[in-house]
């Protein structure tokens, strides 16, 4: 019998050489057919392996990155048996999984698939997938892969076995298809039940321009066709919130080509926006007793060679400037700063927690190719603060801190999140990870209690820390599903000894704190991007860079209209009148279209009455109101950011 | 006779040969007694010096640059007269008027001068003063010049007169003193009728530390007691109001050797001023329908080739960064990332006036040895906008921008003021000035318009313009008398065009706007500075980091005193409790030093009554009050920003 620890820590006994799903059957049939790989001490393997000794056990499903990982690559693998079987003599390269599906590169010879073939590709997938065949795992010696596939002529399996060593060797088969691959693969294909091949590109082989051009087929899968369908009608209404198109539409951003790809340019309208977070961020950590600092954008080297981001991080840097013989970067993390801000002033243990917040703005170099809207960007602006505190403070901060995440994502309806929290691993204690045993148990056990006693959904993931401590990655979703990762949130043991940054504790000894860095709302560059495709560029009122457009129905009701323009703007509210000559349909259409909140509608009777007409944008007619009324009301939702 | 035009634009005739004095007295007795020098077609001359020509006049006096800085190198002259009265033999090299007084460099051979000979030599100084000296000028061949050297024996003159043409050289000669000198000088030594030696340094001679090593003598005067009383008084007050030292004291700034020098961190409590700055001026510039833009830090070279900051503003900034073979600059102005941002989109004539604001950090080079604490640093936050109008809409922008220098001057109790208005040449329009005549005469006649209706106290300095537009330096001056030039405030007609800047007017025809760049609240950093020493660290409570201090006379009041601190904190209120167990009277002396506006003390009276005993900093004791009441009274002093 081995003895095999499940997540809970929960340890049971079971025959040794019973598979994974062996167990799950033990534990429940409906769990069995929902297995779709394992992880065994640590390594994602074949749900379907046996396993010879002792282990802990935690079985992945389509819940699971490595469920879905192995899921889509084993789709791969039954595309590449559908195009077999209808391109006889196709010879493959790799096909990998993606963070959305997968792909499989592919020399057809002198064959070409088009758009229109991969419908017939697609119904030959599903009717492969109804055998349920097993993926079937087999160890093979290196000379006999490469008598195969010589036997074969497939010179580009060749080529990776060059590669490989014996002993390490295995192929998979499933149905009449066999592909050397370390795998791991889902039980069978009758797991996959919905498919779409999504696009057809050239790929060079290995990437190298001097190579052949390989045909590139990308696809997804899902367990079900209702998941399919809703991914399907995620990208379409994605395409229509695209952040790049809104934001040109809404002007709220822009790139120039003499300013530089990747440095945004925010508009009036997006620099509302800017402003309306910065308000929030800069209220709610006044309320938790943050402290506001502002630090230049550069420094010299010397600030960056304490901090080691330099060398370890200069490839994300922008290069040096050199001024009277010295090295001057522009930052790249506000971190290093703030550390100074925290030296330049003697500390005692009443100065703690101390927390130092700024939107720093700091410049990374991503090379152009990786450019993407405001999705990866050279300029950031980011939401940074820097807890420094005591080892028994350390709880409450972090509890805060997680608070703070929690009460934003109330206010942007962010109901699917999820902290990714990263530990770290005890056999790796003085190299990849700083020699803190203690701390670093400490520490962890502190972040976990808090995120199961506040019931934070998270993940936590072994062996991913930060080198300095342990650090959770927020993980949002959009309405229409989307993910996004919006910040990171990390425990630094390291950088306060680096600094040699110190507080005078009440036995009178100098003491290193604790540092959190934390940045719930990320940078205003990709939190907007995020913020334009969850509302479809139709902003809250509190954040809507206009929030209600008066529309007179002619020009006779102008002076009112100017008046109702004037009341709103000594409420502080954001507010136009729509003077042109147009019909009255002509400038409430023009309006939603902008995506203004709020229209007031204004004829013969509200000027008589003083009243307005209330139009609420994409929902229509809101009736008739007092002035006083609508701007105390609007105020209120403006306040209360709803 | 000769045609004189004085200043107003009137002419008058006068005998061939006539004296600057001469005419002064022909005004008036009382003038001429004040006339230090006279600028002759443009030229600054000894007022004594007959006129042989048409010419234009301007007297100087001492209200006059000009009149000041002749009057301080000729008091140079009356010190080398006393120096080599009393020590005979010693040689001269140089002797510059100063921006506040004067000094000299002498070889004194093997003497020395030590601090307390100063005092007879200010004796000796105005004995000779008294005599009431003319200084007499007389044009002087270049032989006969290096004969009278020669046979002196001084080798710094003859040095000097080797760079110098013959029918160039004049010598000055004032009782029994005579020096080689272009001149100008004041009439008599008798103007000169207080004197301060203010400082003995060494220089080496030209600069160079392989020379021998002079006797820098510095020295100060007037032309009465008074002024030179207070200036005394000025400086000594200004010492104790150092913003560097009161930066520290009050935790406003820091610099660090690992940051850089002229990079400032700015402190928790420094940040919260440039806070309030910042509300003040969103505030200001929001009521003026201004829009709020963020734009990067860097640009690539090409927008600054564009713009003309490359390569003629190079050296005042940073180094480029290379990256993909891209040069990209640190910006040193704002203006063409705003540029950019008003042509991101295409624009009507109802667009404009547009008027793009920001708080825009941009970074220059100073040299290491020119920085001054906050006053000459390498990164400014700068208030900066810039306004795109049309012709017809200048007048009244320029207004309201004047109009906003003079409210934040109420603001801020700036009493004293002048606005340098700089006017281009027309002789040298196409060279020096852009070749717009019309444009120049249009624009600056408006300017001139706006100050002279506003009453704004201004001077007119003839081509002294930008290149492309005329400006305004703004002159301020702190409580103490001490003046800082705050900020500049300029018209524009190049960077339009230079930019393809572009609205659609009225006749559908594209039109190149005209803009206006504007800071008034010029950097944070400078302006901090002078605000440190103007309120001596003492700020009005609007902008105090600190407002209230709750001190409890003791223990048994710390929980009254905690509810205080909640009531203040919920009316936004920056208010903290002295906790420590110290008597009340340190409690108090304490915060005084920290300047804190408000304290309110807390005993036995006032926990049973629910009041509050409040003291005003540097002025005691202010009675008894209710807490809501001193809440309310407190909240309006804030608003009201008194």
């Amino acid at each position: 019998m081995i003895k095999i620890t499940l997540p809970d820590g929960s340890i049971k006994e079971y025959p040794r050489g019973s598979s994974s799903l062996d167990i799950a059957r033990s534990i429940s049939e409906g769990l069995a057919r929902k297995v779709l790989a394992a992880e065994v001490n640590g390594e994602i393997r074949d749900a379907s392996r046996p396993i010879e000794k002792d282990s802990t056990l935690k079985l992945l499903t389509w819940e699971d990155a490595g469920g879905k990982s192995t899921f889509w690559h084993s789709t791969a693998h039954l595309m590449a048996e559908a195009v077999e079987s209808l391109y006889p003599g196709v010879k493959f390269w790799v096909g990998p999984p993606l963070e959305n599906g997968f792909y499989y590169d592919m020399d057809l010879g002198d064959r070409h698939i088009s758009e229109e073939d991969l419908h017939s590709l697609e119904i030959k997938m599903n009717e492969l997938a109804r055998l349920a065949h097993n993926y079937i795992r087999k160890e093979m010696p290196k000379a006999e892969a490469i008598e195969y596939f010589t036997a074969k002529g497939d010179e580009y399996k060749l080529d990776l076995l060059q590669g490989l060593k014996d002993g390490e060797i295995t192929f998979y088969t499933q149905g009449n298809f066999t592909d050397l691959c370390r795998g791991p693969h889902i039980p069978h294909t009758g797991l996959i039940k919905a498919i779409k091949l999504t696009n057809i590109a050239g790929a060079y082989w290995k990437g190298n321009e001097k190579n052949k051009m390989l045909t590139r087929l990308y696809g997804i899968s899902f367990p079900a066709q209702k998941q399919l369908d809703e991914y399907l009608a995620m990208l379409e209404e994605a395409k229509k919130r695209d952040h790049r198109k809104l934001g040109k539409e809404l002007g709220i951003f822009a790139f120039d080509d003499d300013i530089g790809p990747g440095l945004p340019l925010w508009l009036p309208n997006g620099t509302i926006i800017i402003e309306e977070l910065e308000k929030l961020a800069k209220e709610t950590e006044e309320k938790a007793s943050y402290k506001r600092v502002v630090t230049p954008h550069i420094a010299k080297e010397s600030l960056y060679l304490t901090s080691g981001h330099l060398p370890y991080y200069e490839d994300s840097m922008f290069p040096s400037m050199e001024l009277e013989g010295v090295k001057y970067y522009l930052k790249a993390m506000n971190c290093p700063h703030h550390h100074k801000i925290f030296a330049a002033e003697p500390k005692s243990y009443k100065d703690l927690p101390l927390r130092l917040a700024e939107y720093g703005t700091c410049y990374r170099y991503e090379q152009s190719g990786e450019l993407f809207g405001l999705m990866r960007v050279r300029c950031l602006h980011m939401n940074d603060a820097h807890i420094y505190c005591t080892k028994e403070q350390f709880y409450e901060e972090f509890r805060a801190v997680n608070e703070m995440y929690l009460k934003y994502f109330r206010i942007f309806g962010i109901d699917k999140y999820v902290m990714r929290f990263s530990v770290h691993d005890p056999s790796k204690l003085g190299q990849k990870y700083i020699d803190e045993p203690v701390l670093w148990k400490e520490t962890e056990a502190l972040v976990r209690d808090v995120l199961v006693k506040t019931n934070t959904p998270f993940v936590e993931v072994a062996d991913e820390a930060a080198f300095y401590g342990p650090k959770i990655d927020v993980q949002i979703w959009s309405t229409i599903g989307r993910e996004f990762t919006l910040a990171t949130n990390q425990v630094d043991f390291v950088q306060g000894r680096r600094f040699k940054l110190e507080f005078t504790n009440k036995d009178n000894q100098p003491e290193t704190p604790l540092i959190i860095h934390r940045a719930p709302l990320g940078t205003h560059e990709r939190f907007i991007g995020f913020l334009l495709e969850h509302y479809a560029g139709k902003f809250p009122v509190w954040l809507a860079p206009k929030q209600v457009k008066v529309l007179p129905i002619s020009d006779k009701f102008m002076e009112y209209a100017q008046t109702i323009l004037g009341k709103l703007k000594n409420a502080d509210i954001r507010a136009e009148v729509d003077d042109r000559s147009e019909k009255i349909g002509r400038k409430i259409r023009d309006t939603e279209l902008a995506k203004v909140p709020y229209m007031l509608i204004i004829g013969e009777k509200e000027a008589n009455e003083n009243t307005l007409s209330v139009r609420r944008q994409g929902r229509g007619d809101a009736g008739s109101m007092n002035v006083d009324d609508f701007i105390a009301s609007l105020k209120e939702e403006i306040k209360n950011r709803l």
